[in-house]
């Protein structure tokens, strides 16, 4: 007999009130009455479970099916029974039932509350949890939500490379990617060794090693890596590689072809920090839009943060009720909160200017000091996103010493086209700008920055060959998800987190 | 004045006739006829361009106007005059041009057909010419298509991890990934040096080196690399890592939570192949059901297939004439037959009887021998699929010898529940399977094929825990763009293709 979803049941269960279904999930309880027991039965197809009532006497074993640990995997056959009398609208009257797989003894997830760290731990077990459930079907619906936002719009979706020759976006760390051997990597050997290493014996690797040089001697060590360092042209590119830390500047070339496009795949950051916020891996969003300045750019994060959120409350009502019990009382409200209200936008000078109203009413307000320059922190962004605005907030036209490079310079030669949108609850969601489209004025700022111009040819090139005033942003994916669901941590809304030290599963 | 898409006045531009409308975008070609002009105008929105008109004595330098480069980036406004006498339907009289950016005279791109080879030197700006329009949309939309597909069907959309601590999937060379210094990684400092190299001194790495030996010596290489390996718990996840192959075993755990899953992400083959249909980084698709066996996963997979070429073909009709016109003639009627015709299906040891029939009324036919046994060459899959079923066929129960050891072994011990999806004009493009659901037999393959089953503890954990019957296959989305576009290269379908040696952009 055909497999019946669980989630179309709940959908049609009127309608299938007497008629026979078959279903398979995973039993998340089984209680045994004597001669009747309860299943709770879940397939994953939604966030709701189907009540099974097996009883002796019917086409199976009753003590083997009342002996089945939680998590085995069964087939039932029944007619659905409407039950409008108790909290379950339904159940299923088995006529027969199939062990597709048992549970051993020792599976881990049982009918009681689990930790978060513990859950963590069962990375491969853990989605079969009502609360990972929860953030991953949100997870999923959040995903497609952008990706209907940005084709109903006509956006080009592009994928970016992964791997990238550059390394001096300036984003943050980068991981290295190659398939040369550690243990042993082809080194160049210097056809002229530096002076003071010559007469020095070569060791195995042709490099001058040192007679009886002790560990800590360093200055060897910097020659000798000067003589033969690391060959890159033998490493799998040619050259050096790394794991990207952005689209941005590959997307824009697109933007220049296609005038509306947008990344959507995972990026990196080798940084060795440990907080609930940053992990090694996560998934990024990119717009980027040809003749588009800086309110076009908040226009479409706004409205693609709304269709997000309302994609969510329509389509993951079950799940986030659930969360709103168990996780964040405040979640449902605080989305709704963001699906109905035009978003604030001031300058960061303005939003210097409250911050500092508010130290001189009261010194001790926050640990970190505020003054025009400097780099807000959380504190400061909460305040006036969560205090002041009470909702959703583009800070825009920030210092250009605390922005990238590629930041539109305004007309005050101060600030940049810059702007973060804060959200109560987790602070910036996204950073977005107007690009510097004025080859001499981004040359100019490349060169303050100290990068090398020639490293971003084709990037520069871009501004010489029909460039244009253009804008674009990011949007963390894993941070918005954190925010649809109420999770607090990071490792807790990726299926399986990459943080420093870790990387089982 | 509110710019308008040009793809969106193509949709409307008879109710729009006499309208005035802003638009923006680059030249394709500048025609100065004296005192007026055509401007091709492409903004990327859609494939067709939007015929300009310009004349002296406007509000805009005529002059200034006709010197401009193909590529330059203006912005238009005009009113929308219908001509149904000439080829385009509809042209705009500028009464204001806006130079937004210029285009340099040394702009590669001209008004001439380039080589495709020529252009990938310029990937940065090949997305606008008309060919790569044509196959970049069709790449997004194709995405699109995808994951709306899998979310009417209520399949969760996962994003396994692009680093991997799991370096034994056996499906392919891995790319290293390491925060190490290469060119002086810390080392295990071994504690009891190997006997012969006592009393050898040590380098300033802690290492024994020995004295004046030759860069051929290699017994000492080999005895010091033992005495001081590369230390990985200094590395940024503790262990040595790499990127994904296939997000397949990961993905797994959740379809045994979620009932139906998929991945669609980024894998990488460090394999130094150069040839026209392998990149090192490419996007994949793998859907994984439980509760489903071989049938169930066709099914899915055949209707996918057609969703995709179904969508495309609806959703890119002008770029699909444009390269049935320009790249492959026989472009829209392969997709048609796909979308139109039922799948055959047929099992590997018919294929064989297949084909060592045609080899006995032609002795020549094929390059490479045809045994069971034998891992089919493109030859002969092409054969099969263009031949003799002028449509795509599942292959499936192919012997167990040249396949993964996850996938199902069947009743006669020899083959196992395989289904590769053969398509005309293109060889493989789905590979899948049902999986090994018994712990025992699955035991037993690792152990036949060499794999240490600790290092895939909790995969085979998930047999113990409510395994049941499940299916998935792996699309590789490349390869799928490639033959919904005819274009006979994949780095011509990849935005910034990453191939052996080659990482410039």
């Amino acid at each position: 007999m055909k497999r019946t979803l669980i989630s179309d049941i709940w959908k049609n269960h009127e309608k299938l009130n007497g008629r026979t279904v078959s279903v398979s999930g995973w039993a998340r309880t089984v209680r045994d009455v004597k001669n009747f027991g309860f299943i709770e039965l879940n397939d994953g197809s939604g966030h709701r479970s189907a009540q099974v009532v097996f009883e002796r006497g019917k086409g199976y074993d009753y003590d083997e099916i009342a002996r089945q640990n939680v998590g085995a995997a069964l087939t039932v056959v029944g007619a659905l029974a409407a039950t409008p009398e108790n909290q379950q609208p339904f159940e299923i009257k088995a006529d027969q039932i199939t062990v597709e797989g048992a549970s051993a003894e020792d599976y881990p997830l049982q009918k009681k509350r689990h930790s978060m760290e513990f859950l963590r731990e069962k990375a491969y077990l853990r989605p079969r949890t009502n609360v990972f459930n929860a953030v991953f079907r949100i997870r999923s619906l959040a995903a497609f939500a952008i990706h209907e936002f940005f084709n109903k719009r006509g956006f080009v979706y592009v994928h970016t490379p992964i791997i990238t020759g550059s390394d001096a976006e300036g984003a943050g760390a980068m991981f290295q990617v190659t398939t040369l051997d550690l243990e042993n990597p082809p080194r160049n050997v210097s056809e002229k060794p530096a002076p003071d290493l010559e007469g020095l014996p070569r060791n195995v690797f042709g490099e001058n090693a040192p007679i009886n040089a002790s560990e800590k001697t360093t200055g060897p060590t910097e020659a000798r890596a000067k003589a033969a360092e690391v060959d890159y042209t033998q490493d799998f590119f040619g050259k050096k590689a790394g794991l990207t830390v952005s689209g941005q500047l590959n997307v824009e070339a697109f933007a220049m072809a296609f005038s509306n496009v947008y990344t959507f795949g995972p990026t990196f950051r080798a940084e060795k920090s440990n907080t609930t916020r940053h992990a090694a891996e996560f998934w990024m969003i990119e717009p980027e839009m040809a003749f588009c300045d800086l309110k076009g750019d908040m226009d479409t994060a706004e409205a693609m943060v709304k269709y997000i959120v309302s994609y969510t409350l329509k389509n993951a009502a079950p799940e986030l009720e659930f969360l709103n019990k168990f996780v964040d009382t405040g979640l449902i409200g605080r989305l709704k909160n963001v699906r109905d209200n035009k978003f604030a936008r001031l300058t960061y000078t303005e939003a210097v200017g409250i911050l500092e109203k508010a130290i001189a009413e009261k010194k001790d307000r926050f640990e970190f000091p505020v003054f025009w320059g400097c780099d807000l922190q959380s504190e400061h962004e909460r305040f006036i996103t969560e205090e002041i605005y009470k909702k959703p907030v583009f800070l825009i036209d920030y210092p250009k010493d605390i922005k990238a490079f590629y930041m539109r310079l305004n007309d005050d030669g101060k600030t940049v086209a810059a702007a973060d949108l804060l959200a109560p609850g987790i602070g910036e969601l996204v950073g977005g700008s107007q690009r510097e489209e004025r080859l001499d004025m981004l040359e100019k700022r490349m060169a303050e920055m100290g990068l090398n111009a020639g490293d971003y040819w084709w990037y520069t090139d871009l501004r010489r060959f029909g460039g244009n005033k253009h804008a674009g942003y990011g949007l963390g994916f894993d941070r918005m998800v954190m925010y649809l669901t109420g999770i607090s941590n990071i490792r807790d809304v990726t299926p399986y987190p990459r943080t420093v030290g870790s990387i089982e599963f």
